[in-house]
């Protein structure tokens, strides 16, 4: 264990600091201080449908604009993986995000963020961003990438008696 | 990198596991382990209303005791900041707290806690918390301090064909 | 602070990532990437039925493919708390664990994990893991072992007023 061990560790918690800030400020609907955890060039993809990918920190603070048709949102971010080298890591981590809109219903996604980040003069920021979805509830309808599951094999059979 | 950032990294996960045992300690009324987690003279504000702050330790382990009209609580914690400076940190933290009462229906909070810690001879300690929520089900109806979100500007409308 | 600080928290950071990729290989079926996680000789119990219970790695792996009932899973792992001692270590964990049958209906989990680690040469891996639920929402079935939870003192009443 050496200096290197300790930047690691240090890169780490600063990266878990930008995902937590992200939700923070996107709940708060502070756009200006989560368009700063981004890089000028970054490229932010939340679904295939072209609505929701953005190109470019201005971009992307414009399209987060789109979150003002909720009353309130809550994201919650956890399960943070991160693989650092030098000034890129990349992070993978879940995040529970419930919308409630104006008429008062709900939309929950249980899903994460596939992120490449890059160390710049600022600090840690995040360069390419892609959601994907594990799940959701019944009202949530955007559609973001859904994750990868791998299905049984052939023939296989639930356990009886188990629902 | 030296002595200081390792102890500034080693002091941010003590003050995370600080506030993990308070959910813990929580979930099984544990009330003597909660109330051990806060400075004797903390300040406690969870909402304005006069019954939701507590002054002190002891105050506090008894009015948590009110969470006895819950049949069972889940608290999970979740994005947490933390400054740290010398003896005294602040600390960001989200949570979403599950409650069910006796008759089997359930009140969720979308919230978190904005924490100021003090270290003690016997570890970090929560000297002021204040709870806030950025959202709730429709079952929740303590009336927790809001977390500010800034509304859209002037003449802003919803994207067309979202929900 | 010295060197067996630094390897605490490199250890608590592995021990975390351990964690987490369970929920994410869970999710995703990847049942291989899921029992690489766990000891050779591990034991695992999420509840008293029998059938709730895996002794060693590859009954773990044939166990976990239950999970194909559901059409879709989210692991959502937070408030980890570690203690480590040389190559053991303890770590209690907070899951929400979503679950969505084929037919729509949902099961959502409050709950957590007491496991006990082991530093094999490949990493932490996971030797012991006992499963705990706070809570769960109406439409989970499954008897995972309940947290212990206090009851109030005799005469305890409900403050008036409170929802």
């Amino acid at each position: 264990m050496e200096e290197g061990a300790l930047c690691a560790l240090a890169d780490r918690v600063a990266i878990g600091e930008v995902l937590a800030a992200y939700c923070r400020g996107l709940d708060r609907m502070d756009l200006d201080a989560v368009a700063a955890l981004f890089t000028e060039d970054c490229a932010v993809s939340f679904g295939s449908h072209p609505a929701l990918q953005s190109a470019g920190r201005e971009a992307l603070r414009r399209d987060l604009e789109r979150l003002w048709r909720f009353r309130r949102t809550a994201h919650h971010l956890s399960n943070l993986e991160v693989r650092a080298a030098g000034d890129s890591a990349e992070a993978v981590s879940y995040v529970m995000a419930w919308h409630e809109r104006p008429d008062g219903s709900t939309a929950t996604l249980f899903g994460g963020y596939e992120d490449m980040l890059r160390r710049e003069a600022g600090g840690w920021r995040i360069a390419r961003r892609r959601q994907f979805m594990n799940g959701a509830d019944a009202g949530f309808a955007a559609p973001i990438h859904p994750a990868p599951r791998r299905g049984p094999p052939p023939g296989w059979a639930p356990p009886p008696g188990l629902r």
